[in-house]
């Protein structure tokens, strides 16, 4: 399939990806480009520090390629212990250039705007300059807050993730999104910047919690509905009992980013089609809204969000074999599809605040008779039906 | 002339731009490109609220075409009683969505990361969305500032520049280079960011002083330098005695701008042409450094560097009847041409610093025999003569 060719109609309606590329190691998001683009990147499955899962291509061989003056590793405090210190001691006897590791607070509350000051301080103190190249080691906030660093000291500098979590790999890693908060809300200060390239050392999800997977499986499992031939989806269920064994987790992981990167390479700045990743996020906004943020991760908000929207998809004309595969997926991957104890009317209050809503109407990313539609009006009476049914079937 | 051909070998050889629409009032930027791209942006000339010098085209029609859900002026609290408010009811009364005047503390030192935060949560109080238009009220400091505001409020809104200084007019408001300082440094941290629209209200230049002026020229003077073809500098000369007038005025700032237009539209991203920009700018640092900042405006150093640069260039086998009409060029308008009371060995210190250098060298843009180079390396003694014969010519 030629990937500068699709409509956004089209994409419920045949296969998202070509999926021949995918049995092999390495991904280069849009293989059908012959042009550098700034979407354009590769992407590094990696067993463990020493052994690539990407055939030659490993990360050494790749930094060494982009040639930089220096390195400078940005990580969390609380991640610098576990993983900081061993990579930069890996890449360290690896590359001939300076290395200095950087850390920031970390977490949600870490990831603000007043974080970026001592951070920046760092690198003019250690002589960034055009030619430096910034790494972010760590999960989603990680990225974003690095991603950030590196699209704006300087005017943007290369940059590489390297992400460390399941949910990182599959979303944050690729789409080019990079934000950090303000006092008034997430990811309200930002950019669209892309790294080089992302490193994804499977390694540094041994110590994951069951949580952590749950939230990473979630956004895998959104793709492969989003992928409308099936393939992405029967694999993943394929892979469902051994999904933990690198082996079986590095080609379902590059199928998921994949699905992401045919999205956004269509839609980098978010004016049309990449609007269909929010599919089961309008409930999941709600979610985390009710519960102020704390009480459940975005991945499992979006979990439970799935289910919602795959219901609301029912009623909108959407196969109820398709829909019942993709229900099935989610029991196979354990994942949480409950009500979680909510009521829908708390839930429509919140969903009220999301700032995609337009002129206040509550819209959902939908899989309709139509296929997919991208922003469908719901009323409230229709919400609690879905959610009744979700509370009966799960809980 | 197509503007997409031009190879940065050429650039001296031959006209930059051409001539002809450049008689009539507004200027669009890469006329000769089909696509929309972010560079592609309308520049409107004014010679008050009320009259437009571009024909039919005036700021409020432009901005309801934009449609935006509302606007955010940001200006400095120094310029907020001097055009803020008569600004705010001349648009006001011509758009039909909310506005709102946003002041930052301003100058170099308001210019900062720090001054961001409270600017960020106005907007968030003030119910900022994707269709939300920012504009940029006043000189270089505050394109600077709330470019990047635009730039990364919600990964990016769309912004007006309305520079109120001659200098913005024909420099900063044109490259979509937006920056804040921080306390390492400044413009250390930034993006390419490109404005919807430029609109130049001459009637702000009533009130410019002297100093002021002679910054704006010393760029327009610097511009019609590069334009290889004579004619910009021509009528730049022609115009000197009357340079004040509106009517004189307007169609020097819009081919100054078009030079710089020409420029930014090959080389976005400061890759290689966009350093011919920089012709003046090594020695204009170097006084700036010496004098902390503080004694010359940056067009009061830029004015000498372009002095030392073209002596320079005469060394290199540029044109000695160029470099004298160049010279002539600068004195008829009146610029600033001396040596400051500032030694060779002085300037050279706080040369060797500029973040351009590369490898311990320092570099120079010169025009010589081959044309415009972009990166001269120029030996100690070489700068000395150069600075010697400056002091001789013009004190």
């Amino acid at each position: 399939m030629d990937w500068s060719d699709a409509s956004i109609d089209s994409v419920a309606m045949q296969p998202l990806i070509e999926m021949a590329p995918f049995g092999a190691e390495s991904l280069h998001l849009q293989p059908g480009s012959e042009e550098k683009k700034s979407t354009d990147y590769d992407i590094i499955m990696a067993r463990d520090f020493e052994r690539s899962l990407s055939g030659d291509v490993h990360l050494p061989a790749l930094v060494s390629e982009l040639r930089p003056s220096r390195i400078f590793i940005v990580t969390e405090e609380s991640l610098s212990k576990q993983f900081g210190a061993a990579f930069q001691e890996f890449l360290g006897s690896a590359v001939d250039c300076p290395l200095e590791l950087i850390t920031f607070p970390g977490g949600e509350k870490g990831k603000h705007l007043d974080s970026l000051g001592p951070v920046f301080n760092r690198l003019i103190d250690g002589g960034v300059d055009r030619r430096s190249l910034l790494m972010a080691l760590g999960g989603g906030v990680v990225g974003d807050f690095a991603g950030f660093v590196a699209a704006t000291i300087l005017r943007g500098i290369p940059f590489v993730q390297i992400p460390t979590t399941l949910l990182s790999m599959v979303d944050s890693s690729v789409g080019g999104k990079v934000a950090v908060n303000t006092g008034k809300g997430k990811n309200m200060v930002g950019a669209f910047y892309h790294p080089s390239a992302v490193w994804c050392n499977l390694g540094s999800l041994q110590s994951l919690p069951d949580d952590e997977w749950a939230c990473g499986l979630a956004e895998m499992a959104k793709h492969a509905m989003l992928e409308s031939s099936g393939q992405v989806r029967q694999r993943l269920m394929d892979s469902a009992n051994s999904i933990k064994e690198p082996e079986t987790l590095a080609p379902r992981i590059l199928e998921s980013m994949s699905v992401k990167a045919f999205v956004v390479a269509r839609d980098e700045k978010e004016s049309g089609l990449r609007a269909c990743l929010n599919l089961g996020h309008t409930t999941a906004h709600g979610i985390e809204s009710l519960s102020d943020y704390s009480r459940f991760s975005h991945g499992q908000a979006v979990s439970r969000g799935l289910v919602t929207a795959l219901l609301l998809s029912g009623y909108h004309g959407f196969s109820r074999d398709e829909l019942q595969k993709n229900l099935v997926l989610m029991e196979q991957l354990n994942l949480p599809m409950d009500t979680a104890g909510f009521e829908s009317e708390q839930l429509w209050q919140h969903m009220k605040f999301d700032k995609k809503n337009v002129g206040g109407e509550i819209r959902f990313v939908l899989m309709t008779e139509n296929g997919l539609e991208l922003s469908v009006p719901v009323q409230e009476s229709e919400f609690e039906k879905a959610w009744k049914e979700q509370k009966e079937r799960y809980g």
